[in-house]
This record gives C-alpha cells, sequence and structure tokens, in this order.
C-alpha cells in the first residue's frame, strides 16, 4: 500500500458516512499531537482513497470537515495544508492555569495549610514540628525493614486491611495503653496515614459540609484547620489559656471539639483536669463528640502526666489521635485513631474509599520496631535529650531574655512558647528574634485573629542544647540595642 | 500527710468554691476509672479536709455533688459509698455500639467498596486486581530499599513535597511518556496512594456535593464508584458496549466522566478512536472533565494500541490516573495523576490536607526501580508470562467452553470477560463457574442494574496457564451435566 499518511489508518467496514467521519478524527487527532507537521500538505484525495480502498468522496468530506473546523488550510488551485494548531496551544493552556479560582474546582485549597515560616522548608534551628534525627537507630530500622520485606516476598500480593495489619495494631494499643493510660485493644485502633490523615478522615466522617460546627483551639494546628474546613466544617475558634481550651466558652450547637489537651498546640498549656471534665460533661450532655490530639504527649517532663480524655470518657465520645511523627519521624507518615466503637466501620469504610490501606512494609517495620521495645528505648533516650535542650531554652529565656520573654508553663512535648512581656513592642521584639532565632514562629502563625497577648513559640526538636543557649545569648544582645 | 485517697489529689490555691468544683471533679474521675473501688466507703469529710488542707465544707460540698450525681451513695448514720458505675457502662457501651446509622456519621461507608467475592480474600484463582507475585526481582528491590534508607539516614526529618519527590515524578514523567506516549513532564505529575487515593482526591477536588453529575461506565469499578459517592456525587451509569462507553448517551449536564479506555473493566474492551474524539468533543462543548483510568494499559497484547485520551486532549480536560498496582503490587500503593496545569496546585493543597505525602522510602526505592530499567524490564518479562495465560484461557474458552461462553474481544490488561450464551440459563451457568473456577466474578458484581447481557469476568494475574486450562477442562465437564 502507497504510504500516504507517516502513520497507518485504520477504518472500519461500514458505509461511507461513518468512515468519513472516522477519517476526519483520526486525521484530525495526528493534526493534533504533530504526527501531521503544521504547513504541510494534505495528500490527494484521489490517492488516499486508494491507499485506503474507500470511495473518494469520502476522503472529500473529511477533508472539507478538517477545513470547517480549521484543522486544514485550503489553498486555490494547490493541495489544502495542515493548519498550525500546535501555536495555539500554549495560549489555551495559559488561559486555562490563570484559572486558579476555577468554578469546577472546590475552593478547599485555598486555605493556608502551614502559615508563616511553616511552610518554608529552609527554615531550621526552633522550626516546630521536627524532631531530631541524630540518634534515631537507622541499622534497627534498616534491619526491621529487610526482614519485613523478606517476609512479605513469600505471600501473594494481596491487599492487607484497610484498619491496618493485626500486629500493628496490637502493638500500637499495648504501646498507648501503657505510655498514655489510653483505654484500647487492637479492635478499637485504625492506623492511618500520619495525624493528618486521620483528622481528614474523622472529619470527613463526622462534618456534614456547612452545618457541622466544629471547636477548635485558639491559637491552634493550621493543618488540622485546614482538613476540617475542606470536609465544610464551620470552625468556631476558642481561645485557649494557661489551664488549655476555655471549655466554658463553647457555644452548645458545637458537634466536634478539637483539643490538644497534654500539651496543647502551640501555647504548650495542659488541660486542666477541671476543664477535662467540664468537656466530657459538655460532649455528652450536647450530644457532641471530641477529637483529642495527643500529637507529642509521649514526652513529659516532671509531673503526674493528666489522664488522657479518652482515659476519661464513659461515653464513647472521644476520638484519640496518635502519631508517630514526634517520637519517631514525621516523614514515616503513621498515625492512628483509638475510635469509639459506634463509629469503627464507618471510619474504616472511608479509610478504604480514601487510599484503601497504609503500606505494609512500613507497617510490619513499625510494628516490630514496637514490638522488640526499640520504641519506648528510643523514647526514654530522646526525652533525656530533650529535657536538655528544654532547660536549656528555660535558661535561656529566664537569664539571657527574662526582660523581654515569659515562658508559658509547659510540662511536655518538644516546643515552648513565650509571652511577650511589653506588648507594645512586640512587633519589633519578635523581628529580632526571627532574624536571630531560625524557626521560631510568633504565635500569630497558628491563630485566626491577632492574639490578645503576643507570644514566640520555639521547637527544640531539633537544635542541640548549646545552640540554644548560645541563640539566647546573641538574642539578648540584639533585644537590648533596641 | 495522711493518704486519705489511694491517688493524689492537688487542688489550687483558689476560693472554697472553685476547690470543691475541683476536688468532686478528681473524685468522680477516680470513681470512673475504678482509683476508687465500687462499694468501698468515701473517707470522712474532716479526714479529708485536714489531709487537704481546706475547709470541712468544702469536702462536704464535693461529697454532694458525687451524691446528687448519682457517684456516691448515702448511707444513713454511715459514710457514703463510691456508687457501681462501672456497671453502667457497657450497657451503654452496647447502646452506642449498635448506633451504626448514627446520625453523626457521615453515611458515605454504606456504598459497598468491592462486590461479590471480591471482598473475601480467600478467592485465589481467578481473581481479578491480583497480579503474579512469583516473579518479581524482590533481591533488588530491598537493595534498592536499603540504599533508600541508607540515603535518607544522613538528612533530617523533615516533610517531602506533597505532590511526591521530583526523582520520582521525573521517573514516572518518563515512563508513561514513553510506555502510554503520554504527554506530561515531572511537573505534571502528582504521586497519590495508589490509584485510589488518586479517585478520591479527584473526587474531592471536581464534585460539589449533592450537585455534581458524574458519568461512570455500567458495569464498573466498584472502589471508584464507593470514591465518588463519598465525596457527594451524583452517578449517572453509561452503558458500555465492545467499542467502550457509550458517549452518545452522556447526558448534557454531566460534569465529570470516568472512563477507562485502554482496557474497560471489565468487559475489556478498548474504547474506539471515533469515540474518544466524540469524548473529548463532549468535554470541551459541555464544559466537563474526564478521569481517564489507565489501570493495566500496559500490559497489552498484539494491534497498535490508541493514543491515551490525555494524549489527544488539547483543552486540559484530561485528568490522567496511572497506578503500580499492577505492573508491580497492589500493596505498594502508588499511583499518580497527570494533572491539568489549572488544576495541579488544588490537586496538591487536597492532597497535603488528605495525608500530607506519601512515604519517602518506598517513593525512593520506586524511583530508582524506574530509573535503573527494572520496570520496563519486569513490564516485558510478566508480558510474555500473561500472554500466555490469556492465550490458555481464550483456548480454554474457545475448545472447552465455547458451547457456554463468548470472550469479549480485549487486547489489554490481566483479565477477560465472557458472554454467557445461552442468557436464560445464566444463574445456572454461573453458579457452576464460580464453583470450580474460585476468584471468577459475574459481571453483575461490578453493575449497578442487573446487566443485559450476563457475562463472566476471569483475572489471569495470580494464576499460571496450566491451571487455568485444567480448570476449563474441569468446568466443561460440570457444565455438559447441567
Amino acid at each position: 500500500m502507497d504510504p500516504v499518511f507517516p502513520f497507518a489508518i485504520v477504518l472500519p467496514v461500514r458505509g461511507e458516512g461513518a468512515l468519513a467521519h472516522e477519517l476526519h478524527q483520526q486525521l484530525r487527532a495526528a493534526i493534533l499531537d504533530g504526527r501531521l507537521a503544521a504547513g504541510s500538505q494534505l495528500p490527494a484525495t484521489r490517492r488516499v482513497a486508494a491507499a485506503l480502498r474507500v470511495a473518494r468522496n469520502t476522503v472529500v468530506t473529511a477533508y472539507d470537515l478538517l477545513v470547517a473546523e480549521g484543522y486544514a488550510i485550503p489553498r486555490t488551485g494547490a493541495k489544502a495544508t495542515v493548519a498550525n494548531v500546535a501555536a495555539r496551544r500554549p495560549v489555551r493552556q495559559r488561559r486555562v492555569a490563570q484559572r486558579l479560582e476555577d468554578p469546577r474546582l472546590n475552593p478547599t485549597w485555598r486555605t493556608p495549610f502551614m502559615s508563616g515560616s511553616g511552610t518554608s522548608r529552609a527554615a531550621r534551628g526552633f522550626q516546630l514540628g521536627e524532631p531530631e534525627h541524630r540518634y534515631f537507630p537507622h541499622d534497627i530500622w534498616r534491619r526491621l525493614s529487610a526482614h519485613a520485606l523478606r517476609g512479605w516476598a513469600k505471600g501473594p500480593f494481596t491487599h492487607p486491611e484497610s484498619e491496618g495489619i493485626a500486629p500493628l495494631r496490637e502493638a500500637i494499643a499495648q504501646h498507648t495503653a501503657f505510655s498514655r493510660a489510653v483505654a484500647c485493644t487492637k479492635d478499637d485502633v485504625v492506623v492511618t496515614g500520619g495525624a493528618q490523615q486521620a483528622f481528614d478522615l474523622l472529619a470527613r466522617l463526622l462534618i456534614t459540609s456547612n452545618r457541622t460546627k466544629v471547636a477548635v483551639e485558639e491559637p491552634g494546628y493550621p493543618p488540622l484547620r485546614a482538613a476540617l474546613i475542606a470536609a465544610g466544617g464551620q470552625l468556631v475558634p476558642i481561645p485557649v489559656d494557661d489551664e488549655g481550651l476555655r471549655v466554658e466558652q463553647l457555644p452548645s450547637d458545637v458537634r466536634i471539639v478539637c483539643v490538644t489537651p497534654s500539651h496543647q498546640f502551640p501555647s504548650g498549656a495542659a488541660l486542666s483536669l477541671r476543664r477535662r471534665m467540664m468537656l466530657l460533661d459538655f460532649a455528652r450532655s450536647r450530644d457532641a463528640v471530641i477529637i483529642e490530639d495527643d500529637y507529642d504527649g509521649e514526652f513529659r517532663y516532671g509531673g503526674r502526666p493528666l489522664d488522657a480524655l479518652q482515659t476519661l470518657d464513659r461515653d464513647a465520645l472521644v476520638f484519640y489521635v496518635g502519631t508517630f511523627s514526634k517520637s519517631l519521624f514525621p516523614s514515616l507518615r503513621k498515625g492512628f485513631v483509638v475510635v469509639p466503637p459506634w463509629a469503627r466501620s464507618a471510619l474504616i469504610a472511608l479509610k478504604q474509599r480514601a487510599d484503601w490501606h497504609c503500606d505494609p512494609i512500613t507497617q510490619l517495620t513499625l510494628a516490630a520496631f514496637i514490638r522488640d521495645g526499640h520504641l519506648a528505648r528510643y523514647v526514654r533516650r530522646m526525652q533525656s535529650i530533650y529535657a536538655a535542650r528544654r532547660e536549656a531554652l528555660l535558661d535561656g529565656l529566664r537569664i539571657d531574655l527574662g526582660k523581654w520573654l515569659q515562658p508559658i508553663p509547659s510540662l511536655a512535648g518538644l516546643h515552648l512558647a513565650a509571652r511577650i512581656v511589653a506588648r507594645e513592642r512586640a512587633a519589633a521584639v519578635t523581628a529580632r528574634v526571627r532574624r536571630h532565632a531560625p524557626g521560631m514562629q510568633p504565635i500569630s502563625d497558628y491563630s485566626l485573629a491577632p492574639p490578645e497577648r503576643p507570644a514566640l513559640v520555639f521547637g527544640y526538636g531539633a537544635i542541640e542544647a548549646s545552640d540554644i543557649r548560645a541563640t539566647t545569648q546573641r538574642l539578648r544582645r540584639a533585644l537590648q540595642s533596641l
């Protein structure tokens, strides 16, 4: 066959009308993707008809359609040439690229996820949410991971359970019961892709879009707020003080209360027992539920820890969210929910719809890491390291910066907040501190409204004690010249 | 201090009213979690007052509150005893456990995720969606994984990009451009937790709950439908025939069209070029978008493959969803979207809200696996293995079962569908086949309405050629006795 086109045309055996249409479509596709180059001549209809064994009129019809649509340009007394459609393409792409508020898109992405310098990956030092990596037993993790891969290689390629593999749920239940007195068995645990997926799934599970009111702490954790907003939740910011969430300010029509009782994010305050009981009373009497985010409660410095809300709850109203992002590392992407029995199957169903399940190799590795005692050992070790950093930060705040900053009492976690003493100079103090203590974030970064009492938040997960003190000393000199 | 309680009570320095309330709350918490045993006597108010250094009246008030709430039972002439609140607990838990249609829950979980025997993990043999595991180069994967872990151990514990790490997006773009002629660079790729997360994110991105009409193939893929329904999509089932989706039946108000053009799930038909162009025309003229699910198009058996819809699209209307679940293994949980530029930042924002990012170790491992050519080699190898199985199945259907079953033409993928010739005996034939060919599923398992033409679907991903033929021979005998 005479190769009239630089590609194959395959036509079905049919009436000529359908053939013309098919030929037109295939030629148009070839023009669109450049197989028929712009400016080149279309082969003579007679040649095409002979090569494809169709009536010449079929080819004429197809060409006419191409011309009518602008894919080919007729030339008087000559063959039609292929139009330069590629030239049109970038224009169109530019146009759509600019439609960021495209009506076809849900507007959820317009809420910030992380605020302030938290979005920048370059910031280090006092960066929040970044634990230390230098003491992590990488060799053990690598060994357990290889072991998991070898075990997994023996079986067929099936999907594991959406709620998490049983050995991991078992390990999480034991660890959480032991370290946080959370009452649970493996059947209460659902493994998630980090705490973030837990928030996202719970938001979707519990929120009716544009109707459900959700109380969040003010200041609070922006990624949680972003997930709640994405699910259509109507946020009600509730202030926090040194006893944590001001429970008495909860409006009665709130259906979900999100709270960080062991270590308020980001102020660091612990929710007092009085408020814990008030909150449980509120939930019971108002038919509300509680999302308890225990993101770094494993690291505690003195003082008897208060029971988790989940521990005190007798009405199955608390969804307890735990994570290994602080105790191990954030990119592990493993968190979990201890879920009340009435919501369990729905949560698992939603996890299945969201991404079916978490990857089994990491689940097996983490299960072995917990089961063999490595997690408990590592947390103990890191606790003493973080305790020294916290001491250095408290010393620095007191000795070097006492004139400007006043720490907010806090007995847990990987960060500390400090109020700015001279409120009227808050902006200047913040700017100086930000310059000399990279990673530090003003509490306003976590607030929906400008905070009544300006404060600064210092993470000490990824900065050594000696660097902390050196920084506060530098800061002292910088602030003195204010 | 006289230990009047078997635990510490810590009271703030305040007015007596607040103290009574605090004491009441702490005692109630102790009763609730069993630290004060049911039936035991509360210590004398005088002793408690002395031990805690509060007025006796404070203790009396706290006790009165406990009695009023039923946590303590007054005894005439004796000390009050602790009520058996634990006994109340199981009753309450049972009650809530039964509230499966609890109004606090979104009803999304009520849709089935996988239908028919697909939900059972025991089924093997002709099971759909399960690729072969015996030839997977586990040693290479383990080596690349260990290498990824060692590299990752060197840096701090930060979050990688939500859209996927650059080396993986680069590898995916190259691989997809090469194997599927999809026009993309790494900047068009967003890595997801399997195709399922891609569906879920796209559903949430593009659907306005209870308003957006979404066309789905009938029969089609139940987990996709489940994700669309979870996002509030109004499904419009569109029938498929041997040319794939019957595009001409799309109602004009459909905003999203979900389609499996290379290998219709589950019928196996390819969407004809004519219909592809019609579909793109439809989307352009109706301002609709297309979700192209290319779940197993990498395995092709003869015939020139048709271009992907994404390749033909000049209006940035196609979201191309790819996955490594079939070409590698499903529990890898890695898929991706080639996303039009106008929707890219919104999709990444939603991925961030959903679970922040996929785990970097698996991403690094997969990136190296693709970059070093292992994926292409493995797909080539498996293609010849699957081709032999497909031949065995086609032989078996023709030689052994031609009287009862008629294969639906199909040139790709890991499964084949066959129509039941004698429609009136469909139920009996299905039952026999199901008994002798475990894993086989009737096409009705994937249909929203009873299918016009009953058919059976056979996966050949996880069954050897010899077993396939042995099964069809057994089946022949079983069907002859019908």
